[in-house]
């Protein structure tokens, strides 16, 4: 499983006063924090700072330059953004969140992924939005696929979200998510599968223990990789057994192992 | 889900006591929180008493009446112990926990499920034991029902358990039960599923976790039965949002419910 740290964020309240503040510190230490905790790679979000989020993004990007290298995932809707991030970062090991198959978006976004040789997490929405049936966002994958690949990006570097609806509005909504990623997995072997999970459980109490369900049938269906909260032991527990009965992990290793490192809840 | 409540087992130490001890407040008190706690069914087993079974069974089944009249799920490997039970407390709406496809098992089990008009639990394996494959599994099924067909047994009183081979023995155990249940689901769809879900995670520590991913996974796959511990908040927690995720719960009312009533886990 590939964790990408979803704690930076402006739209967390103590993100967002440590970047107002420009508290280097508190940044720093959740940094090393999720690294320290499993996460591949480190998503940075200042997208609630509409004005200066250039100016936000390039002071996060720096703040944590100082004490990694590791991996990020540039995550905005504003590709000026993003281009003045890889710019100042460099592009080795860098994950653009997201492009679509919006003509608007990919126009904007597929030159740089192509330019910066980075990875995408491509979401399987269009301009008439995201369609209704696992077969329809299987489409627009393999689309997103065909136009990524005639520009010599290959399935590796393609992070698909076949997104989530809420399960409020429609009981189905949950079971459409998973055959999407099935489809995807099985008819795009390569690509990596990613999904932003946590809308899935809007409008109902206890969102958490839906979050966790979700996530480990998600897996079950061909998830690898997570963006969640690499501290949060008991959500990272349940993926690292559902990974353990996936029949992926031999012997149980990678299960054992993070036992015996401490990652999991014992509750 | 229908839940049957695993705890009076003599297996477990406490139990095991009470029954030694001949005392019916301590049966009668799981009972009653069992029920309270959202049992269905009340498995029934004592099992470690090979040489007293049917007198430990009588009790624990006169116990039981005392204070409710709640489907039973008697549970033993002994024909002559299941046939005393039902003489004691009739017929009606009892699952026989549990019959096979082998030879000397069938023979003994199936007259009692017919005579009696049980409902019983099928385990998937035969003489050569559990097979590797989950196409050998739902085979066993198919034998299972089409023989009980024969003899005027529906298949909604079919309890089928694909079952479970531990994954640390080989990482595959777990994908192969998964696919057997959605096989049996598939081609069976008014027969039950449950599973003796525990054994995926001999071997390994902090079977919990194990057992939690694995009962999501299985709802998932198909399962609709489930033989556990109905006061485990953290497990039933799990069950309820696995199940208001699979597209049956409308409008997800039956997790509401459970979360209006308190049955969650909610740290």
């Amino acid at each position: 499983m590939i964790i990408i740290g979803e704690k930076i964020n402006t739209s967390i309240n103590s993100i967002k006063e440590a970047v107002q503040n420009k508290d280097e510190n508190a940044i720093q230490e959740l940094t090393k924090k999720q690294i320290e905790y499993g996460a591949d790679y480190l998503d940075v979000n200042c997208g609630t700072y509409v004005n200066d989020e250039i100016e936000k993004m390039s002071w996060l990007l720096n703040t944590i330059r100082k004490v990694t290298n590791a991996p990020l995932c540039i995550d905005s809707p504003d590709n000026s953004v993003i281009k003045s991030a890889l710019e100042l970062i460099g592009a080795s090991d860098v994950i653009i969140n997201s492009i679509t198959a919006e003509k608007d978006r990919w126009e904007k976004f597929m030159p740089m992924v192509v330019e910066y040789k980075t990875s995408v997490i491509a979401l399987c929405m269009n301009d008439e939005g995201i369609p209704d049936s696992p077969e329809q966002r299987l489409k627009i994958a393999f689309d997103i696929a065909d136009k990524f690949s005639a520009k010599g990006v290959s399935l590796d570097r393609i992070f698909f979200d076949p997104m989530v609806k809420p399960v409020s509005t429609d009981s189905n909504n949950g079971v459409v998510t998973l055959e999407a990623m099935k489809s995807i997995r099985k008819e795009l072997p390569e690509a990596h599968i990613t999904c932003g999970l946590s809308n899935i459980s809007y409008g109902l109490p206890v969102r958490k223990l839906l979050n966790q369900a979700f996530l480990v049938s998600a897996i079950f269906a061909g998830l690898d990789t997570a963006i969640v909260n690499p501290m949060d032991k008991s959500l990272m527990s349940l993926v690292y057994a559902s990974e353990a009965l996936t029949g992926k992990d031999e012997y149980c290793m990678g299960y054992i192992t993070k036992f015996r490192e401490g990652y999991f809840d014992l509750k």
